[in-house]
């Protein structure tokens, strides 16, 4: 049943030496790599003018000189990230720089926000894409929570079922939504060309500005470059590529860096000329598309793709989370099953946890998107920063041809990226304070987790121990509740084992129960030792434990091994089992877990 | 932690031989068990007056008739139980004495009907005890069903520290309810006879009412014979009793009939005498103790005692459940736990699934107590019922001496509760329907049960069967992740056992490792035989059961038996468990369960 059902929404296994047909082309790495990075355009201009409007309106030409920030980080960020593609093909991204320039801890700080990213990265594009339906059926709005949910657990499925499938279900969104950007900017920009839209609807550049300060246009700055996130995953999933995978890797970052680019530039002069001002219920992209189309089938297209491409956005992390987390479990920080390939070859732990985490960080925030966002960009700007400089270190340190450019480039990245991350902390603490709390506890586990790790490693490597002393021989404690066919059988597998050093115990609760099944035992099996507990308190495992001990202290004397025979009738009805009392799987782990005995257990199956 | 929680609420383990400790003496035993029969007075003559005022208060004088009614009732069964107490002396009450007079499922009937029952008498007590607190709070109202819950976590906890010291915190509560009662109807009267009551209040008897008919009469009968409630539970807990047990069971029910004819009897003429009309707000015998007292010291004892009692009552059902369950468990119709005694000598199982059952019951009603009584009292007298029958089948079939006066008088009880069980069914269906649902289900699991019991039994038997064969000899196979400690430990085990059988089972994911790992095993161990399962599908399961199989199929041939040994490494630290993949827990269940092989877990421990 189960396994039906797995099979029907994951689809059939397939085998480890399928893993080249599931590589990725340029065009589908585009669409599911980049959709995470695109889909900010749809919120990153809003978040500017959010700012601006707490001056006044008049403050809106700001936004050009703030989106030429933008793009100049972008443009530092996607040149630094092109030279980390090609000098890290492996892929591993600000996780793999950090620590192979800066060490292992520089290293886990980087992974551990970019783990945490991803799940950020998830929640936000779902709630935003759940924000702009419910937007157009506000009768659903109260059950957010739910449709975001619901959401998370169609994408995890998708994303079980394995890479390429999943980029074909993405490919047609994300260009849809590329396309239609694309003729909002174009129609827009020919209505301004062809005079259709009053000049008087902004102010014009370089007006004066009563109450403007270098604080507030800092933090718009920190507002917008949340345009930025997702810029990483490229570098990240280099294996996912077909070969040659760095060259295709580098190709698709430069085709998302420019598409980001015009994409983001097209928005906010549209906004800036049309003197769009946010307001609570309908967004930026709404208010310009509504402005240059109407109401009519364009404009419900433009906001149909842009909500699939939030919510599909969501596949970013999908992709990445899993490929970081198996360089993590690799490195001992987590545990190993995530470097463990699923059914559909994608590592489907790491795909449930981030499914998992995702729908927590949800219902912990109520699902509102606003309150995700800055947490979110500043978990970005962490590993950006972290990164660029370990290249600035590997250039210093190596010093290949044509280093000092390369270290120009990566230096402006590492010094804009703090410079940002900084911006975020002072002028937006408020909301990013979770960051310092529950960042240095993440990274905390992670360490621990490695620690354990190495001293199980050694306490299991052979090298450093003298060889194990044979055992010179087996004694065999069987505990029996009846003269019956299961103990019979249990028995008979004792003498097998070692016929001479057998000792049956029962564990009477009546002093009568007592002489009487002594007497039993004796004519059935004279040969057999029968040791009786008679236990006063009614409890079976005490008497049984100290019993154990003894024996164990004297057979250890002489290098015996004492091993415990629990017999264990099974049922042919899994609802059978309430039936019976579990005092075998009861005595079996508090023998396994606190004493250092061998537990076999000897099945009985009943037949009907 | 656990462990010393339980010891503050349950009190220190008692050992078997403390038994007889604690036995119950007849004040006692008066306390404990009647307090449910007893608690009944406060709400069933206003179940009487409830009925009549749908037709007019004017027919509220046919409540005398209907009460001597309900006294006669009440008469035969103290005296047709008091023949019960005395012919069954070991207990168990209405399910023995069906079961051997009638047969065996009559008697499930009977005992499954009692058990539903005493559930009900828990969930009506308390549920009604709390309306009397929160009548008195209004404040509180709305948390009635919590509080509810929590006076059965009480009581729970009360009867798991065992009977005696129950009882000692029940006896005050009865005997203050027993006296306030006294004391309102000896001053009532006292009122009366000196005139201080107006004959105004109320219509003499035999006036004529219009709109008066049988069915509403036998309804109004009905609903008062659940005043009688509780009356059996003396008949199933003779047991408790100090020796003479049965004598002393016999003087207390004859106590506790006379204190509920008494009781009853004056609370109904009361009520008649001054003209008390039922509301919603306020109970009949808060009325009566207001018109009395006014509202000074006395009607807030009075008010304060009963609500006690009522939430004590519950208290019945925690004496009567578990050693019913324990004549049901011994006859196989539920699991056996509940046979067995707890820490204080309690049948723990017992009052602890009566405890949670209830509190699904109070969710189940939200806590009102009205919905619950009509099931309640028709659920007591079908085994009424089938318990008389029982013991007129006993007269004729043995016929002692005397036998014609006692035969009388448990014909004359059985039909009585035959027609009261009918006039439930007739009058009050829409109430009372479940029963017929429910009833069913249960008698059917518990049929079910004992079906199961009956042929685990035949098939553990040893006369049943040929003896079995001896093994010759043990193949062990030892399933391997790697070179490590923990190999080298059940290795080392596995030769002690069966030097020359051994086979070391290795499942690579990929063919490169196969021939790796080959080579390393038999430079470790070159006498030890390898067998290397390549799994495509990245399964550990599917190759190495198929393989056990296999061999297991060729050892069965002559006579050998198939060990399973699967190395489990076992932390230091519980948490650590979920850093390592617990493949072996996997495989042990899925070989135990589904195939017939033995399994041995070799432990080893983790020292840091």
């Amino acid at each position: 049943m189960v396994s039906a059902i797995k099979r029907f929404l994951i689809g059939r296994p397939l085998k480890s030496t399928e893993l080249g047909e599931q590589k990725l082309n340029k065009t589908k790495a585009l669409a599911i790599l980049s959709s995470d990075a695109l889909s900010s355009v749809a919120y990153g201009p809003e978040q500017i003018l959010v700012v601006l409007i707490t001056v006044s309106a008049a403050a809106f030409w700001y936004s050009i000189p703030i989106a030429m920030g933008v793009l100049i980080l972008l443009l530092a960020l996607i040149l630094s990230y092109r030279q980390i593609i090609f000098a890290y093909p492996h892929g591993g991204g600000a996780y793999v720089v950090a620590k192979e320039n800066l060490g292992i801890y520089p290293g886990l700080i980087a992974g551990s926000s970019l783990l945490v990213d991803y799940i950020l990265t998830v929640a936000v594009s779902v709630t935003a894409g759940t924000d702009a339906i419910t937007s157009a059926f506000p009768s659903l709005h109260e059950h957010n929570v739910i449709i975001a949910i619901v959401f998370v657990v169609f994408i995890t499925t998708m994303s079980l079922r394995g890479v390429t499938e999943s980029a074909s279900i993405l490919a047609y969104p994300v260009y849809l939504f590329v396309l239609a950007l694309f003729i909002l900017i174009g129609v827009g920009i020919y209505n301004i060309l062809t005079g259709h839209v009053s000049a008087e609807l902004h102010t014009s550049l370089g007006t004066p500005v009563a109450g403007i300060s270098l604080f507030l246009l800092l933090r718009a700055f920190a507002s917008g470059s949340s345009a930025l996130t997702g810029v990483e995953a490229i570098s990240n999933a280099i294996p996912n590529f077909k070969d040659p995978a760095p060259n295709n890797a580098a190709k698709t970052l430069v085709a998302m860096g420019t598409l980001l680019a015009v994409l983001f530039s097209g928005i906010v002069f549209l906004a800036y000329y049309y003197g769009i001002t946010p307001t609570g219920g309908v967004t930026v992209v709404s208010q310009i598309a509504e402005q240059t189309f109407g109401r009519n089938f364009m404009y419900f297209f433009i906001q149909g793709t842009t909500a699939l491409i939030l919510i599909l956005a969501a596949n970013t992390g999908y992709s990445a989370f899993p490929l970081l987390a198996v360089y993590f479990a690799k490195d001992k920080f987590i545990p190993r099953m995530f470097t463990i390939r699923g059914d559909r070859l994608g590592y489907s732990n790491g795909i449930i946890v981030l499914g998992v985490l995702s729908i927590l960080l949800i219902i912990a925030f109520k699902g509102k998107t606003e309150h995700l966002i800055p947490l979110y960009a500043v978990g970005v700007f962490i590993p950006f920063t972290l990164s660029q400089t370990g290249m600035v270190v590997k250039w210093i340190r190596e010093k290949p041809i044509g280093w000092i450019s390369k270290l120009i480039i990566n230096t402006t990245g590492a010094l804009i990226s703090l410079i940002v991350t900084m911006m975020f902390f002072l002028t937006k603490f408020t909301q990013v304070w979770p960051v310092l709390v529950f960042l240095p506890i993440i990274i905390f586990v992670f360490y621990r987790i490695r620690k354990h790790y190495e001293s199980v490693g050694d306490q299991l490597r052979l090298a450093n121990r003298e060889p194990a002393v044979p055992i010179e021989g087996n004694v065999i404690i069987l505990p029996v509740a009846g003269i019956t066919h299961v103990v019979e059988n249990s028995l008979n597998y004792a003498k097998s084992l070692s016929p001479h050093q057998i000792i049956a115990v029962y564990v009477p609760f009546e002093r009568e129960d007592e002489a009487a099944f002594e007497e039993k035992w004796h004519k059935w099996q004279p040969d057999v030792r029968l040791v009786t507990l008679h236990s006063p308190y009614r409890s079976i495992i005490n008497p049984l434990t100290k019993f154990i001990d003894t024996v164990q202290r004297k057979a250890g004397e002489s290098n015996y091994q004492v091993t415990v025979i629990i017999p264990q009738f099974i049922p042919k009805k899994g609802w059978h089992n309430i039936l019976h009392n579990q005092s075998s799987l009861l005595i079996r782990a508090h023998l396994l877990y606190r004493r250092n005995v061998i537990v076999t257990t000897v099945p009985y199956h009943l037949e009907k």
